[in-house]
C-alpha cells in the first residue's frame, strides 16, 4: 500500500519539527509521526495541517508514502534510534530508504547499515548541522550510506538544504561516512569556539578592552577573511548587556562549558586513527577542565592567582594568530577525514565536504570556499596548510602568532588551542626533534630499535650503555 | 593432581623467561611452558634446568604445581591471552589463580575476570613494568582483580619485585585495576619522555650546547629533584658517540617515534572519562606527528624552515620548566587514576601506587616518594599540584617555565608538552575564561542554556539576538 506523501519525518522534537516544516515549505507533502501523538497534534495546531499527513502509527506512516519510501528519523541518538528502526522496519519494503538525521555515532550507523541491508532496506546516516534555525530554513546535510539511496533522496534533500557555494548537501560516501563527516564538523566547531574564546580573553583580560571595543574588532573581522557565523555571534555576544546589570552578560556567565559528546568522539577517533588533532583536543580538554569546578576552586586557594596585562599586543596580531590557528585546526580535521575515508573506504570528496559547509552549518564561513578551492586545485594535497595560497598566509602570520602565544604565556592567560596549533605547525615543519631522543630511550630500555637518517630502512638495536661517550 | 612447583610461567619470550628466572633466583620452583617446546628447551639450555620444571603441555604444567595453583601468563596481549586461558583453564580447579602479566587492555582484563569467576578461578590482571632488565632483576608489579588471590600471590610477587620505598608490588584493586594502573603508568612515561625530548631540543637547537655539555646538565639534574631512570639514560644517550661517525648517535636517528598503543589507550580513556590529560595527549600526538613522515617532508618544501637560537635562556630555567611540567603531568595522571577508581569501584590507593613506582619501572624516580607523601598527608587531595609542598615549588617555577615556553614559541622550537602543561595550570588556576564565551555561543545557536555566577544553580536560555547592545 502506498500514498502520496513525498517524505516522512519521525520524531518531532524541535529539530524534527523544523525539518518537517522545511520540507513542506519547499512544496513537499510530509508524513509526520511522533511516539506521543500529542506532539504531532501540537505541530499541526501550531503551524497548520496543510502539506502534512499526521500519522499515529508506523503502519499509517508507511501507508502514507510514495514508493520507494523515504523515512527520516529525527530521534535522540542511541537506543531510541534502534527502537524506531525496529518499529518502522517491519512495515517497510525492499528498496525503501531509512535516513537517520540525528547525531548518531558513525559506528552505530555502520552497524545499522549492515542490519538494514540484510532486509534490503537502504540505510543512510545523515549529519544535519545548523541548529534549530538551520533545520527550518536550510541546514547543511551530510548523507552517507547505501549509495543506491542517493539518487532518490537527492532531489528531496536539495530542496531543504542551505544554499552557499551550491546547495549544501552532498553524498559523503559509504557506511558511516555521513555521520563521520558530521562528527569531524563538530570537532572543528569545538576548535573554532575555543580559539574565539581565547582571543576574547586576550582582548578582555590582556588588553583590557571594553565590550564595545571587543565587539568592534569582531565585527571588523567578520567583514574580512574570518567572516563566519561564529565570529558574527561572538561580536553580538561580547556587546550584549546583562539584563540584570550594567556590564556585559558574558561576564556574568559561569565559565563551565558543557559538551554533548561529539567533540570527544572526534578526539577519541583521532587518537585511535593515529591522526593528531591537537587544536580540537585542546578545545575538548579546555571544556573538561572548565567543568571540574571543585578542583579549580581548590586551586585558587593555593596557586598564584591572576593574570598580567599585555598592552603591547597588537589587535592585528590577534587576527593573524586566530586565522592561522583556525587554518591549522581545519588542516587537522581534514587530515582525519582523509585518513578515515581511506581506511574505511568511505570515498569522501574533501572539496565537496568544504563546499557543503559553506552555508547552513555552525562553522559556515567564507573561509570554507577557499578550502574547497584548495582541494579542487589538488585533491591529493597532503595537508591544507601546504596549499600554496594557505602556506603563504601562514608564513605571513607566523611571527604575529608567535608574539601572541608568547605574550599570553608570560601573562598567564591560558591559550591552549592557539599554542597547541602553533606547536603542531612547528612539529610538522620541523627537520629534527624530540622523537630522536625518544627513539633512543625506547631502544635503551625496551630494545624497540630505531632507524638511522642515513639508512632509514634498517631498524637497529644498540647496547647504549656500552657506547663510547663524547667528552669535551 | 598436584606437584611441588610454587608458580608457573606460560610464555617464555624475553619478558616471560626473565620473570621465570627472577622467581627461580628467589628460591622458588618454577614450572615453565611455551607453546613451542624448543623455546622452553632453549631457556633451560641457556640458564640451567635446576629450579625449573619444564612442561610440554598445559596438563603437565597444572600437574606440576602446588595448590592453589598460581599461573602467570606472559603472552602477547590480545587473542593469544584468550587462547592460553582456554587451553589452561580446563585443567585448573576452583580456587586456582590465573595472573595475566602482559600488557592487556584493562577492559579485556575485566571481561576475562568475569569469565574466570564463572569457573571459580581467581583472575588477576597484573601490570609489569621495567622492561627486560626489570623482569629479571625486579620489576614494579601492579596486580588487580579477584581480591581473594592477593594473600596467595603476595609472598610470591614480593620475592620478585623491585625494592624501592618498600617492595614494589601492591594490590591495585578490583577488576581491571592492575592493568588500568599500568596503562596510566605508560601514559605518564610518554609524558616524561616527551618533556625530556623537548628540553633536549632546546639545549641542542636553542642554546647550541654540544653533547658533553648537554650530558653534564642531565647528569646534574639526575643528582637533584629530577633524579630518575629516564634522566639518567638521557644523560647517557646525548653523550653517546655515533659508532659510524664523530658526532652524537642521537643526531643520526630518524626522528620518527614509534608507539605500541598504551599511551594512546591512556589518552582515549581520559577523553572518555572526561579527565583532561593535556601533557600525555601532547606526547601521544607528538609521536603521531613525527611518524607522519610524508606530510612532514612535503611541509618542509613549502613552509618556512629552521629555528632561531635562544642564547638568553638559562639552563636553570629549563630545570624549573621540566620539573613543573612533570609535576603537572603526574597530577593529571593521578587525576585519571582517582576518577577511574571512583567510577569503576577499583579502590586504588594513590599513595601505594606512587610507592610501587619508586623502583623497578621505567618512570622510577625519587620524585615518586614525594608524590606518595603528598597522598599520605591527604588521601583526598583534589590534585597533586595542590599539595602545599608541590604548590610552593610550582609557584617558584612558574616564571621560569613561562620564560622557557615563550622563548621556544618565538624561536619556533616545538614544545607541545611543556606548553600544554602550562596552559593546563593556567586553566586550573584561572578565575574566568574562554568557557564564558563558549557557553554564550552554545546558548545562542543551540539553546543549550548557561548558568550565572550569581545564581549558579539555575540554567538560563537567552534570546541573544534581542538583547540590548553596549555602546561607547
Amino acid at each position: 500500500m502506498s500514498g502520496n506523501a513525498d517524505i516522512a519525518v519521525i520524531g518531532l522534537g524541535v529539530m524534527g519539527a523544523n525539518l518537517a516544516r522545511n520540507f513542506r515549505s519547499r512544496g513537499l507533502t510530509v508524513a509526520v509521526h511522533n511516539r506521543r501523538t500529542e506532539v504531532t497534534e501540537h505541530l499541526l495546531a501550531e503551524h497548520g495541517a496543510e502539506g502534512f499527513v499526521a500519522c499515529t502509527t508506523p503502519e499509517e506512516l508507511v501507508a502514507a508514502l510514495k514508493t520507494p519510501r523515504v523515512v527520516v528519523l529525527m530521534v535522540t541518538a542511541g537506543q531510541a534510534v534502534d527502537a524506531v528502526i525496529a518499529s518502522i522496519g517491519e512495515h517497510l519494503e525492499p528498496g525503501d530508504i531509512l535516513v537517520d538525521g540525528g547525531n548518531s555515532h558513525y559506528a552505530d550507523t555502520e552497524r545499522r547499515s549492515v542490519a538494514a541491508a540484510a532486509h534490503d532496506l537502504l540505510y543512510v546516516g545523515m549529519g544535519v548541522s545548523g541548529g534549530e534555525e538551520g533545520a527550518l530554513l536550510g541546514p547543511s546535510m551530510m548523507p552517507g550510506g547505501d549509495t543506491r539511496a542517493w539518487p532518490v533522496i537527492r532531489p528531496l534533500m536539495e530542496k531543504a538544504a542551505a544554499v552557499g557555494q551550491g546547495t549544501c548537501v552532498a553524498w559523503c560516501g559509504r557506511g558511516g561516512a555521513g555521520h563521520y563527516t558530521k562528527m569531524v564538523h563538530n570537532g572543528i566547531e569545538y576548535g573554532d569556539m575555543q580559539l574565539l574564546g581565547e582571543v576574547f580573553t586576550l582582548m578582555r583580560d590582556g588588553l583590557g578592552m571594553d565590550a564595545p571595543a571587543q565587539a568592534e574588532v569582531f565585527e571588523g573581522w567578520n567583514r574580512g577573511r574570518l567572516s563566519s557565523f561564529l565570529v558574527e555571534i561572538t561580536a553580538g555576544i561580547v556587546a550584549s548587556r546583562d539584563p540584570q546589570g550594567a556590564g556585559p552578560l558574558v561576564d556574568a556567565i559561569l565559565d563551565e562549558a558543557g559538551q554533548k559528546g561529539t567533540g570527544r568522539w572526534t578526539s577519541v577517533q583521532a587518537v585511535e586513527a593515529g591522526v593528531p588533532l591537537p587544536t580540537i583536543t585542546a578545545a575538548v580538554d579546555a571544556r573538561a577542565i572548565s567543568s571540574r569546578r571543585a578542583q579549580r576552586t581548590a586551586a585558587r586557594a593555593v596557586l598564584p592567582r591572576g593574570v598580567a596585562r599585555i598592552p603591547e599586543l597588537a589587535v592585528e596580531d590577534l587576527e593573524q594568530a586566530l586565522y592561522a590557528a583556525k587554518l591549522a585546526s581545519y588542516a587537522q580535521g581534514f587530515d582525519l577525514l582523509r585518513t578515515a575515508s581511506e581506511e574505511r573506504g568511505y570515498g569522501i570528496d574533501l572539496g565537496e565536504v568544504a563546499r557543503i559547509w559553506t552555508a547552513g552549518c555552525i562553522i559556515r564561513a567564507a573561509f570554507l570556499g577557499r578550502v574547497r578551492e584548495a582541494f579542487q586545485r589538488d585533491p591529493e594535497l597532503p595537508s591544507l596548510v601546504l596549499d600554496p595560497s594557505f602556506a603563504e598566509e601562514l608564513a605571513t602570520a607566523l611571527p604575529a602568532w608567535r608574539r601572541v602565544v608568547a605574550a599570553a604565556v608570560i601573562a598567564g592567560i591560558p591559550v591552549p588551542a592557539l599554542s597547541a596549533s602553533l606547536a603542531w605547525i612547528d612539529q610538522v615543519r620541523g627537520e629534527r626533534g624530540a622523537a630522536q631522543l625518544i627513539q633512543a630511550q625506547r631502544d635503551w630500555f625496551g630494545a624497540h630499535t630505531y632507524r638511522r637518517l642515513d639508512a632509514p630502512d634498517a631498524p637497529i638495536h644498540t647496547d647504549w650503555a656500552s657506547l663510547e661517550r663524547l667528552h669535551r
